[in-house]
């Protein structure tokens, strides 16, 4: 080296950008990986139990939310629990009560409020949809070895109580968008 | 035990179907997961998007698919490429062309099929918008050790390629529900 007459320029080092860039990468690729896995067995399940059901995923769930709550729930916190977007609650919900699927009642002491329940006919039309829903759901994860879903499981948890860390919370609602 | 008159019922034996059973709960679990971080994020990213560039996620999904592709999607290949659902691709490639965003052509030799790609407007707009996202998504799952955002994304590529695979495919074409 001593012999060459240009100066030699050192190698890149990796300094703190090149990590934080490939940090940014790597997260950016999970990110859309972990959407993707979700659109596919999404669009799986809503093609499936329109086909099977005649039903929306946005009804589907709405139903599983209430399957959870016998005594029924206030539209707001129905609403709140709803994981699918499409389709506003209260139109949802108006639907499946002329079906005869649900309940729609006043709440004693808040005639403003409504509280939102199962009926009879709809928990059975429900737990059909859910036990085969379930199949479906086993089927595509069935390739994927016990111990690896196991390993998903508790990461995809740590990831969720990332995102509900007071740090998280805290930029969402106080709109700190650095 | 000989003593008593009654007879004694076996403890019930973990079998096929109570190992079934236990795996069906196990796997949807983990979709449920799957589906409410994906959820937790995009909510958090809608709400950004919305509040920083006045866009919806379908039409910043739209761009970053025409982002990757300089001489242009078909429409039939860039609604298929469309991770977001909502809007459909006609009426958003629309809006977009209106507000110089996107370019439509005619692609030559196929009166019918058009070409959908970013103007030089669009794509200076698209990367103002992907670097701040790119921010966002880092800062999400910051609190997400490397090691082991490394694991969570080669588990959902095992995933992911389970879900393309030959079985997967072949049930979901023929309509198999089992």
């Amino acid at each position: 080296m001593t012999t060459t007459s240009q100066p030699v320029p050192p190698p890149p080092a990796p300094d703190a950008e090149t990590r934080v860039s490939g940090d940014h990468h790597e997260s950016l690729r999970l990110w859309l990986r972990l959407m993707t896995c979700t659109l596919m067995i999404e669009r799986d399940v809503r093609a499936r139990l329109r086909e099977r059901f005649a039903i929306t995923l946005p009804r589907f769930d709405l139903l599983a939310q209430l399957e959870r709550y016998p005594q029924g729930l206030r539209m707001g916190e129905l609403s709140r629990r709803l994981m699918v977007t499409g389709g506003n609650v209260t139109g949802l919900t108006n639907e499946l009560v002329a079906e005869g699927l649900v309940l729609r009642r006043p709440l004693a002491g808040d005639r403003r409020a409504h509280a939102v329940r199962l009926t009879a006919k709809g928990r059975r039309a429900f737990d059909a949809m859910a036990a085969e829903h379930e199949r479906w759901i086993v089927r595509m994860f069935s390739g994927v070895p016990a111990a690896d879903r196991a390993r998903l499981y508790a990461l995809l948890g740590s990831v969720k109580s990332q995102l509900r860390s007071p740090e998280n919370v805290e930029r969402i609602t106080h709109g700190d968008h650095r």
